[in-house]
């Protein structure tokens, strides 16, 4: 099946428009008409070799929805006509331990990424700036019925990004959540703190976007270029989850914590980071990383995301302007995430 | 009160014996005729103001057993003639969030040092060798029968050291616990790991000690000298305890960490370390600090010491070789701690 998507023709390249071959729809797998495809930040980090050399020609994309056209004869998990979204991966092998615990993301054969990986039968992953793709139904969420569905899309990789360590350290009633940064990432994790109805402070560079931050859901908001800050709400947060991926004072932000706070990068700067263990021991704080989510956790976000009236807020752009797109969030410059129409693909 | 006692006359210069003041016993107060004083590494850094500047002369030890000798008016919980111990600490404020919740190391105010700190009266605080100390009783352990009392001295301050985290961090059956260093606190923490039911592993720079870390109870013992050990055990253990206080290699070692382990620093080293966030993020991996332990954790490992027949492998040494001990504990010559016998003090 050949079918139209926008694709890097080599590194740093912009994207043009193209065609390329989805594979036959096997017994398990689910044939996706996509009708939205998130742009997240590391699918400009990807297309520009940032990570590592790449295939060429390259179709990014991994916040992906649409509804499905059609299933293998072994699915049972999804049927045509069912809103359903995909993530940032489309296989694990299943059998190891970390795959056995729903961990599929820690895949220790490595989980096959969306865009730019090696599928189980040899081909290249593909993602979802395209009108079409056949995913194993095993990595297929259901979109609940009460999220926009163009709004649902960054869900897959920025909501899960951030609700999984949310969750995981107790964001809750009683809690004090800090988010580093209000980008793609940063918002929802406002958003989904305060569902989980924990006190939610923003540390953004500025006080910009204050505005924005307390209307998504934050209770207080902070700049961090003032230095003034890091003083005034020392000792103060049971939970950091820091989405930006440009290098931070690691022992500043430890400071900020209480007795057994957390610190959680989901984003990792490409040089090492430098902190004192003495930020660490003096409050018995952890500093720590968390990547995605597994599927059953999507899931979980997706129907916690609907059952609150959690979508991203997006642009929404045609395909043509994908490039135009890409400057705009290397400059911080979207409020909160751009969303390509595939309509406009066709 | 004047008692016999060792002090560092000023930085870095040799300890010699002097008499120094002990404060009467107040109503909550608890004096101890001392039997015994570990030989702690951080004693010699204080002394040697490593840590910064410190009041002199300074009596060092914070790892402190004898036998009660006389009781405040409103002491209930000690009685004349009970062997008792007395560790890092011996007051915090008792009203803040940490002290509330028995976690007194962290107090908000600071914790009072069991030396060179300052008391609630104003007086500098000065440690256990010595012949006698008047503690508050709320800082006063009972150390149960059945454990050796020479022996028990360590575990007041490594002994709490090790046990707090490996409790915290799920130490048990089932779980694969790594020990960096084999010296006073890490053979505490072997011993402890293992009677927790952990499958426990030494990672000590040579194999030199190996046939002692297998006797203390140790699983398994390899060399981090040898390069291929990081290669070997990648995401081999659920928690590694680091009682290294050198700087580390921290993404070699993240590296050993299965999917959601947790390395604890419970030394620090005086510079700064560097880490990939990659190490963190890719594993859910944790790096986090302890730092001893609260009074009802330190009575808990205590009862659970003598429960398991656990004390410190010990040289018992009298106080005229206190200077020699200190060099070979630099030097790393000692299996595994150096008591002082309070008796040849007077």
């Amino acid at each position: 099946m050949r079918v139209h998507a926008y694709a890097a023709p080599a590194a740093a390249e912009p994207l043009v428009p193209t065609v390329i071959e989805r594979r036959d729809v096997g017994p398990g797998d689910v044939l996706i008409e996509i009708k939205y495809a998130g742009v997240c930040h590391s699918d400009i980090h990807t297309v520009n070799g940032d990570w590592g050399p790449q295939p060429y020609p390259l179709v990014p994309g991994h916040e992906i929805v649409g509804v499905v056209t059609q299933v293998g004869a072994a699915v049972t998990r999804h049927r045509v006509g069912d809103r359903v979204g995909v993530g940032c991966m489309v296989g694990s092998c299943g059998r190891c331990a970390n795959c056995r615990n729903g961990d599929e993301q820690y895949c220790l054969e490595g989980m096959v990424p969306t865009y730019a990986g090696t599928d189980r039968d040899g081909t290249t992953t593909q993602g979802g700036y395209s009108t079409h793709v056949v995913v194993d139904a095993g990595f297929v969420l259901s979109v609940p019925e009460g999220i926009d569905l163009a709004a649902a899309a960054p869900l897959l990789c920025a909501g899960i990004t951030t609700y999984s360590p949310l969750r995981r350290w107790g964001a809750g009633p009683g809690k004090k959540v800090a988010v580093v940064g209000l980008g793609g990432l940063g918002h929802l994790a406002v958003k989904i703190a305060h569902a989980m109805g924990a006190e939610v402070t923003v540390l953004s560079q500025s006080l910009k976007k204050q505005e924005d931050g307390l209307r998504l859901g934050a209770d207080h908001y902070h700049a961090t270029g003032d230095p003034g800050t890091f003083a005034r709400l020392a000792g103060r947060f049971d939970l950091i989850v820091n989405t930006v991926s440009a290098g931070i004072d690691v022992d500043a932000y430890l400071g900020l914590l209480a007795l057994d706070g957390t610190l959680v990068n989901v984003g990792a700067p490409a040089e090492p980071l430098s902190l004192n263990v003495f930020s660490l021991i003096g409050a018995r704080r952890s500093y720590a990383g968390s990547m995605i989510g597994g599927i059953a956790e999507t899931q979980e976000m997706l129907d916690f995301c609907a059952a609150h009236g959690i979508g991203a807020d997006i642009e929404l752009i045609p395909a043509d302007r994908i490039n135009e797109a890409y400057g705009r969030v290397l400059a911080s410059d979207v409020r909160y995430r751009f969303v390509i129409d595939t309509a406009t693909l066709g």
